[in-house]
């Protein structure tokens, strides 16, 4: 069998927003498959704000993408052909195929899913790396008991509501942030958050202070910005910031004018002997991601751990929907199905 | 007996550096001893960059002095007369007694020194709070490894000295900065740092980018201002930030202006999974101090863990000696004799 795939390449490093100019269009034609390796079609491309940094030239979490390249992501695809031992045709794998159409792989690269245990494209999602960081960042770092309180933002997406769903399993208070009303209700009513915020009210600085009468011991860092600038006095000595993402700030093009308030933020660590550590899932997956299904499965698939998605159909979509990822405009875990 | 002190108490807040407006001088009539106390007779009054933050109406590590106190810190005395059954005259003790010729305490609350096993007034430096906190921060927080690199300022002063040598202990390259060639000097020749580097010089940047081509892998933080903005960039994936002191910091009136680089340093944090950690040494005292003695007490006797201090005679010197300490003119453990 021979296949086409449509995909997206890096055209342009972005200045600022990716712009429709910073990604080009190919259609190619995939090389007949070579032993051990699987013809696969795509059908959901997960989309991260990590992606944002991969498109600068500076080294990142990883090494950047070049440009020509396909833009890289997590992928949930099926397989329609099979040269490996390890799949068959029909199955379905979670790979890393990135934001196209189809692909070739590596039949030992690609990770078999069982679509009886849990709805594939959790893979990408709440049983996956991202909620894998969330789990990560709290048994690591974050550290949350009994009786103290957490606050975290983007508290709608794949993190988030992980992070205030697994702090409450540990005993402490979730305090959710997220932009606008229907995500506020959603963290209340759907997810279970003990306290909701509007990060866009006027008086959030204000609705954040009485949310934690007793301050913050864990704060969740996935955003950055002027979340994080409302959060920081509150944190209580001895608080953990386990800082696995700044979304707020991926497309500045500098630094804010003003004061510079890094002395400020360094005697906030000295005199409340506070933790900040930064942190990509891939430091623990080898050691505790086996241990992360072994928890979280069973209390995903009973509905106790409850979850999001926002589903954009076609490949020819991914462009704005990343755009407005990160801007917060995806409400749950953003999925393109490219061939949709 | 009776007897008088001279004390200085804090009669001002400061507005940047403390003033001699800030300081006034008493003299008062101390009370007859109560069943329990001693009087003491000041020999060795320990000044340390956190007293800057005591000075203030603010909150830091621990209650502002009032307005009003005698100002405090550590000391070492001589026991003039006793009402307690722990210690009795004539015996060297370490107390809290502040700025001050003599003073009444409680026996309970101060501890024997024996001056056979090493010189009394180390009890303040060398083998008391500061190289305590050097021993905390790294045994804690910084665990150097050995062939990792350190960078530790102020490292002729009590902390950064014994910073630098217990690193060195693990293994690990001890990188020494310091202001001005003959702390230089000292570094290199008298405490066997790997590196030694003048923060003053003009190339100061390169300078530390050479002295380290492999990068930080602890920086121990107890200066912040320019050293902490030039070691930053260099500091590795994982690299770990015990943050004891900002010293360059404490007298600042406000936020420096120009750009606000926050965003950059949780970048920095983020994409390199940096440790930040805020630590007073009092976190560990209960549970590791003992060990800190006896880990360390032998090395300094035998002279293979080395200290320079820099003494003061004379009460009325030290608020000038507290400036220069804050300014970095001391060389060595600063303490002042109040009765010489």
């Amino acid at each position: 069998m021979t296949a086409a795939t449509t995909r997206i390449v890096l055209a342009k490093r972005p200045h600022g927003v990716p712009t429709d100019e910073c990604f080009r269009f190919e259609e190619v034609q995939l090389p007949t498959l070579a032993d051990g390796q699987v013809l696969l079609r795509i059908d959901y491309l997960s989309l991260d704000p990590y992606m944002r940094g991969r498109m600068n030239a500076a080294k990142s979490y990883a090494m950047p993408t070049e440009i020509g390249d396909t833009m890289p992501g997590g992928t949930v695809a099926t397989v329609l052909e099979s040269r490996s031992s390890s799949v068959t045709a029909g199955e379905q794998v979670l790979s890393y195929s990135g934001w196209q159409t189809h692909a070739v792989a590596d039949g030992a690269t690609v990770r078999r899913l069982d679509p009886a245990a849990a709805p594939v494209q959790t893979a990408l999602g709440v049983l996956g790396m991202p909620g894998f960081t969330a789990y990560a960042g709290l048994r690591n770092i974050g550290r949350p008991t009994a009786g103290e309180t957490l606050v975290v933002a983007a508290a709608t997406g794949p993190v988030g509501s992980m992070v205030g769903q697994l702090a409450q399993r540990a005993g402490a208070r979730a305090v959710g942030i997220a932009g606008g009303p229907d995500k506020v209700e959603f963290l209340r009513a759907g997810l279970g958050f003990d306290a909701a915020l509007d990060h866009r009210a006027p008086d959030f600085r204000e609705q954040l202070a009485a949310a934690v009468p007793e301050g913050v011991d864990v704060y969740f860092e996935n955003v950055g910005g002027g979340v994080f600038d409302a959060v920081f006095p509150l944190l209580n000595t001895f608080g953990r910031v386990p800082v696995c993402g700044l979304a707020a700030n991926y497309n500045l093009t500098g630094l804010p004018t003003g004061t510079d308030r890094v002395p400020a933020l360094l005697a906030g660590i000295l005199t409340r002997s506070l933790t900040f550590r930064g942190f990509i899932q891939s430091e623990w997956a080898a050691t505790q991601f086996d241990d992360f299904l072994a928890e979280v499965a069973p209390e995903v698939a009973a509905g106790r751990i409850r979850y999001r998605e926002d589903v954009v159909d076609g490949l020819e979509n991914a462009p704005e929907a990343f755009r407005g990822l990160l801007a917060g405009r995806n409400f749950g875990k953003l999925l393109v199905r490219p061939n949709a």
